[in-house]
Parts: structure tokens; sequence; C-alpha cells
């Protein structure tokens, strides 16, 4: 028996629409720690990974690891039928259930929503990311990166990011033009998230604004992204939920045809 | 001549809102007690009835019966550019008018704007609506029927709605999955407005959820609904405003197909 | 160098959204006066003349005239990666500049944008506008001009826009049928701009509503809108802001097919 409840609604409403455009069929694997997702996007460029921390719940109730493959559109239509303030509790009979039961309780419990959502079977390998100490590591407000990647869109459909000692750069070059944004060391544009660098040697490299568009809808999650970056290494944008959980992409740098 | 003056023509504006989907031509009946309009939707499977009662208008002349042949989506057009605190004002030469007149105030009365809505011959035949003793009657907040209406949407076209002593329940069924909601006899959910059950024997009845979104838009007219459900009957729905007057829905059950 | 720097970035976004669906390809012509534009619309019906003096910016650098071609569509997707508190300033090497450089500072002036926008030749030459003494010149509120010219297009592509000592009047008819609104001299509404009326003789002349709700849209420019009409001259449509510039559209009138 698989159960699992979690207060706050929102936040499990959040993170499916911060991954839906991404992917669109995956496993939900749980286990004693909590519920891990891991997929590749549909074009096979970018990798999520995601955890829902057995302690966000409560109660979290996992006799035994086990999958649950669900299609994510189907998942966000029925969780868009949840109120931001309803108890969301997951529910499944055991490994071999071939559906998901998620109850919408609103707070004051009299209206009781109840959907079941078919699962299907899945065949995806989990791989192994190991941790890395990236050549930099930098903290910034995630409304900002937004920003960026939505402004820069208008120009480009690639960014250079480069980042030094003093500040993190994002350039973008096209037909109509060119555009750069620099965010200095130690300031907080827009909010109170001041940018914060952990640099082992300067980077710069290219990457596709589609997909780092598509990752900064996660801002939602938390007022803070970090970006990791080293030479011929996936950059990898996390947005971090303490006690709660994570989102994490992976994106390769585009090669210079040059 | 007929002349019908409201100081609300906010609320002019709502109903046609809340017909115009259903319904693209129909007359309005003109008596002494009002102004009635009833309309098979387009595709004849509902029945919207509508009546604005003389005592809402200020003044409200009218010296014979008589019918306004109209297009609904050309008088929601005009109505559109009145504003929600104009006094509307409509006015038709005699039972032979080709056009229907309506003038729009603002309240300080500096601007006036007058519109010419030209009629048509409609042949329509009105039906006489017994008056029915149903199975049961609830009585629901109108915006969390919208809201059941429009979350189920997501799973299913059809709904079966139960009522029992304890509540009434929407259940869909689809592709993707299932749905349930259940509403406790006498919790209020989202407002004030508490559900109420009058009783004479249990219902279950299968219906199209397309048809009752569309009803449901009629929720800014009224904060209750009135469901009233018999087996073999056509479901009623029903946004009542006092000393105003009335939208009525009638919509026929699904055959089980089994 | 020409170099211009305006501290309000909102007021250059708004002045570009006004002219940006009517006209294309611009010049930006660039004297110590300050900034000029004057273009035919794409259908080469209307004329938009825009002025940007050079005391609204601080400094304003401009050592001999010259032109900037640029492309409004792609110069508005950049305006669009500023903020409406940014300051913004315009840089051009000198006359034979290829690109105009636009710099975006944020108020704490912690993030600073750098967009480089591609230049092009224009073939355009400049019409000499005659100072003229209209028939009738009404100013009236430019909240309420906008409102008037989308509701009557409810209706026809044509307004008559009659003015008399008693005020201005705006009539359009169609197939659906016809709308009129009449605004009273010195009459206020929808806010405390009040319509007053110089008059040497009435006029009655017929536009396309469609250029008109277009020029419309230059409302958050101004509180205020003139129309300034006579006999078998164009009508001048004119947001003026004050110490700021102007925006004038002229557009002829329709004639008569009777």
């Amino acid at each position: 028996m698989f159960k699992a409840c979690l207060a706050q609604g929102g936040l499990l409403k959040r993170m499916l629409e911060a991954i839906k455009e991404l992917v669109s069929d995956a496993n939900f694997d749980c286990s004693e720690t909590g519920i891990a997702l891991q997929a590749m996007d549909n074009s096979h460029v970018a990798l999520v990974s995601l955890l829902l921390k057995a302690e966000a719940f409560d109660p979290y109730i996992c006799a035994r690891g086990f999958s649950l493959g669900v299609n994510l559109n189907s998942l966000n239509k029925i969780l868009r039928c949840a109120g931001n303030d309803d108890t969301i509790t997951l529910q499944a009979e055991d490994e071999s259930a071939d559906s998901l039961t998620l109850v919408f309780d609103s707070p004051n419990q009299e209206r009781i929503s109840e959907y079941e959502l078919k699962l299907m079977d899945i065949d995806q390998e989990n791989l192994h990311i190991p941790d890395t100490d990236y050549d930099a590591k930098v903290h910034m407000s995630s409304a900002e990166f937004q920003r960026i990647t939505r402004d820069l869109s208008t120009v480009s459909e690639a960014v250079t990011i480069s980042v030094t000692k003093e500040g993190i750069r994002f350039v973008a070059s096209g037909e109509v033009g060119s555009g750069s944004i620099t965010l200095k060391k130690g300031s907080s544009v827009d909010s109170n998230i001041s940018t914060t660098i952990e640099l082992s040697q300067p980077v710069s490299l290219d990457f596709s604004l589609k997909y780092l568009a598509n990752f900064a809808k996660a801002a939602p999650l938390s007022d803070v992204v970090s970006l990791s970056i080293s030479e011929n290494l996936p950059l990898l944008v996390e947005y971090e939920m303490e006690s709660v959980g994570f989102i994490r992409y992976y994106l390769a740098p585009k090669i210079n045809e040059e």
C-alpha cells in the first residue's frame, strides 16, 4: 500500500507545471526516501530529475519501492482540479496497481474530490548522475533568470553564459541585433536575492535559450536558482526547496561550429 | 409603443452572456408581465427559458403583447458597448417595428450612446412547460457548480449526478481516468452558500458536461443555483434573481447504452 | 557621436506601442531639437508624426543632424526587454553607424542590459505639414476616444464625426444596425477631462474606424486627445506630452460614394 498526503497541494501543481512541457510520460519512483522522477525530455536533449522527500508528506507510507508510470499531461489536467490550498493525497493499491488515486480535500473539508488516473508501463533506465565539482556555481534570483531567458529569446535561439569573478553575463546575437545582460556579483535585482558566485576558473559556454526558458518556468518553486557550469559538462539548473525536495535540469552545451 | 428602462445595465449584459453560446436567434416576447424568451439551443438538445419581470424596469411601458426577433450575437455585441453602470433603455415603435433602439446613459448622463438593432422574423412555437414535482431538488453555490462542471470536463464528456439524503455527487469517467466530487448536505464550499437537499427518492442520472458547463456560465447572475432532477424528466438548472426574473435551462438525461 | 538618455524608459516603450501597427520601417531623424519620426502607414492612408524633444533627455548629445533607419517591430521587441522604470540610453557611433545601442539600467543599477539593433537604409522624403486653421478643434478624454472607436467598430468600419457648438457626435451604421455616441460640450466622462470645442463652422466627415482605433492606442501617453477637423483636410489626431513631445496622426476623410 502506498499513501502520501501533502498539505500544500499547490506545491505538486507547480512541480508538474515545471516539467510538463519537457516530458510527456515518466515513472514516479516511490521508495522510503520519497518520490523521485528522472526523465529525458521528448527530444532527448535535456534531463529532468525531481525529488519530493518523504518528510514533505504527512503521513508518508511506502512499504517497498515501486514505480508509477504516469502520463504527465493527464496528471497535470487532474491536478488543475485541485485548489492551491487543498490537501492532496496520493494513493495506490500496491506495486501492480493500474491506477493512482488522487484525493483533494478543501481546507474546510466539506468538498471531497477524488480522481483515478490510469497508469501505464514505461520502460525507463535511470541514469546515475555523479556528483561533480563544477568550474562555476552561481546563485541568483529565479525571477531574474526567467526574465533574462525570456528577454534574450527575442533576439536569438542561443545564449552564451560567461562567469567571471565579477559576475555572470548572458549574451545573445541574432538577425535583428544582439543583447547582453550582466549581473554583478553581490547585486540583487527585482528581489532580495543576491547574486553569489563560486568560481574555480572562468567559463563561457553556449546553450539553447528555448530549453533555459522552459527550465525557468520552475521559478514559482523557489526564489533562488543555481547554475552549475563546467567546460565539457552539461549545465545544471537547480531549484531547491528546503525540506521538500528539488527539481534539477541538465542541458548539454551547444557545440560551436566555427 | 414599447419602452423599458433598466437602471443596472450590467444585468442585461450578463443575461445575454449566459445564453449567447446556446442560442443564436430568438424572440423576446414582450407583454404586461415583462420580457420573456424561450428557445431550444442550436442542436435542439437543451431548452433555455428566461424572464425579466416588468418590475425590474422603471418605467416599463408595453401596451399590448408582441415579439422582437433578435440575433443574440448582434445584440450581445451592442450590449458590450454599454458600461456595467449604464442605464439601458429598450425602445421599439410598435409591434411591426423593424428595429430595436438601445440607449445607454452613463451614470453622470454626459455621454449618451444610442444603438439601433435590426430585427428579424423568427418562427417559433412556445412550449408550455408544466410545473413538476421533482424527485430531488438541490440548492448549491453557483460558483461551485461552475467549478465542478469545468473540472470534470477534463476527464470526460458526461457526468453522473446522484442525489441522496447525504449529499450530491458528480462522477465522470473517461480514457485518462475518472473523477468524483461530493458535496455533503449542509456544507458550504468556497462561499457562504450552504448545500440544501429536498428529496422524495434518490436519483442518479447521466448528463452532457458540455451543456452543464454552458449553463454554469450564468453564475454571475445569482450566488445560488438549483438543480431539479427526476427519473425520465429533463434536468432543470435554475438561476433565480429575486424581483428581477430568472434563467432556466432544461436538459434531457443521456440514455445509458448498456 | 549621438547619445540620448531617458529617465522614464516606459515613455519610449509606450510611444513605440502607439505606432508599431501602423508603420513597419522608419527613420528616426536626430537633431539638436530632438528625435523626430515621420512616416506614412503601410497602406499609405495615414501619416504619423512623432517628436521627442531634446529636453526630455538628460543628457542629450547630438553634434549634427542624421537619421537612424529602424525596423520598428525589432525595436519594439528590444524595448519590451526594458523595465518601465529603467533608464534607457540610446547611442550611435556617428551618422554612418550601422547599429543603434540601447542600454537599460534598472533603478538600482545592478543589472545592465545592452542591446544592439541593426540599422537599415530607408529612403524617405519628409513632407512639410503646414500649420492650418481647422474648422473645429475638440479636446476630449483619450480613454473615452479609445472606447468610442472600439465600441463603434462592432457595428461598422466607418464613422461619421460631426462637431457643432453643442458637442461632438460619432455615428456608425452597418449590417447589424447602427450606433451613435454624443459627448456634450463641457461634459467629462470616465475621467476629469472635460470636452472642449473651438468652432469656426460645424463640420461632418466620414473616417475609417480601423485607423481611428489604431490611433487611439496612444491613450496611455496622454489623458487628452485633440481632434482637428476641416472639410477637405485630413483629420489631425494629436496626443501632446508637455515638455516631452507629441504624436500626431493624420487621416484623410472617406469620400462619400453616394
